[in-house]
């Protein structure tokens, strides 16, 4: 039966800093390198076995994916990359610090951002040097579909395509699927999966570096509740997600 | 104008250690992972901007090619991975020490396997903790094509329908195209690219880890002769390269 793994990548310098990232292109640091070699060495220790890997076509998420794969020997799987994978686009806020901003915005607008479904930010100038506005690694996609601000429920838009055609494909398959990529991509697909309203969704963290399987029958429905590789390691993880968005 | 740029892996953990390695998958040593690094610097400084990388599915081409990718920043690039850029396999001398091997059969054999075009050493028993029957790896290829030794005519053979299809196909659309692969598929590879004698290929070293472009017209023959982003390591290393078949 088919298998889902999901991973959200590891710490990143921008995290680190506190700043806004969205689709900035920042990489791991050095506690999101042990965060995804944890990651793959779970996946090992469980005998888990991927039969494709999935990453967005940020840096962070590829390489928690890699550093993973070397950690559980599954290197040689193949890979596809998507936008439709990317983090939430963060609008104008990208590249703020995030302590700053909520000072410059007010706490209202602030969490709104951060935790309505359907807000997004202010859009991003293409002047902006935070914009992917002629990045090379787009170029293959109709500009008009790039983003320049996303609320979740456009990163649920953009993602259920990929999903449909490209995901379901490989699990339709049998096969063992590897999601690599990030807190809002990772939590759009989880409330499709899981059903969860749009109201209820903004009280699901997802913790970085754990992997988080999900079982599924001939219709891609689970069977079962979804379970982290490492439970305690995910509850405390969770609730440090919880508690950086209510600190901020 | 299309490019192709190939890079050898660098130092694995078992060329560290002299044994014949072929399609046993042994990680990058830290010797190796520093070349891998400074191959994707090579290419950055260059400013080389790849559009799809190709590697082999073993575990020290991937790992040199996420490294330098890493380096470089182009990890978002598509990847394509193929058993037919795999190393020779060495049949049953993978696993070997090379000077025990020498000293067992003797000079004259020795070099035959080592360097002739189309004697392939003795075959690897299925049974052989070095043989790759049944590694899962290479669970979607029909069996019977997966070599159990193999001459590097029998590498070029297996080679060629691959270049002919993928890589040539990428080529064709104006890519630049990234290979990270082995000593004697990218040897392999030269060959039909160079119009080198059966002969001559004899004498043909790459050195590891630094990246090797080829120009190439709309018939995908080279425009110039190829050249190494740094030349002057490249005939360091490949006479480095040369040294060891003598000496061993």
């Amino acid at each position: 039966m088919p298998k889902l793994i999901l991973i959200r990548h590891g710490q990143s310098e921008w995290n680190e800093k506190n700043l806004f990232t969205g689709w900035v292109d920042c990489k791991l640091s050095d506690v999101g390198r042990k965060e995804a070699a944890r990651a793959g060495e779970l996946i090992k220790e469980k005998g888990l076995v991927a039969d494709v890997l999935y990453t967005s076509k940020l840096s962070r998420a590829i390489q928690t994916a890699n550093i993973a794969l070397e950690a559980a020997d599954q290197l040689y799987i193949p890979v596809k990359r998507s936008w439709r994978l990317n983090e939430r686009h963060y609008g104008a806020l990208q590249g703020k610090d995030k302590a700053a901003t909520l000072e410059q915005y007010g706490k209202e607008k602030f969490q709104t951002w951060r935790r309505s479904f359907d807000i997004p930010p202010p859009t991003i100038e293409d002047s902006s040097e935070f914009s992917q506005a002629g990045d090379i690694r787009y170029k293959e996609i109709d500009p008009a579909a790039l983003p320049k601000t996303e609320s979740l429920k456009l990163v649920i838009d953009r993602l259920l395509p990929y999903w449909q055609d490209e995901l379901s494909r490989d699990l339709l398959d049998d096969k063992v699927v590897l999601v690599v990529a990030h807190g809002n991509s990772l939590r759009a697909l989880v409330k499709h999966l899981d059903k969860i309203s749009d109201e209820e969704i903004a009280g699901l963290n997802i913790p970085t570096g754990i992997p988080l399987v999900y079982e599924l029958d001939a219709e891609l429905k689970p069977t079962k509740p979804a379970y982290y590789l490492d439970p305690e390691a995910a509850e405390a993880g969770a609730a440090a997600v919880a508690a950086q968005g209510q600190k901020k």
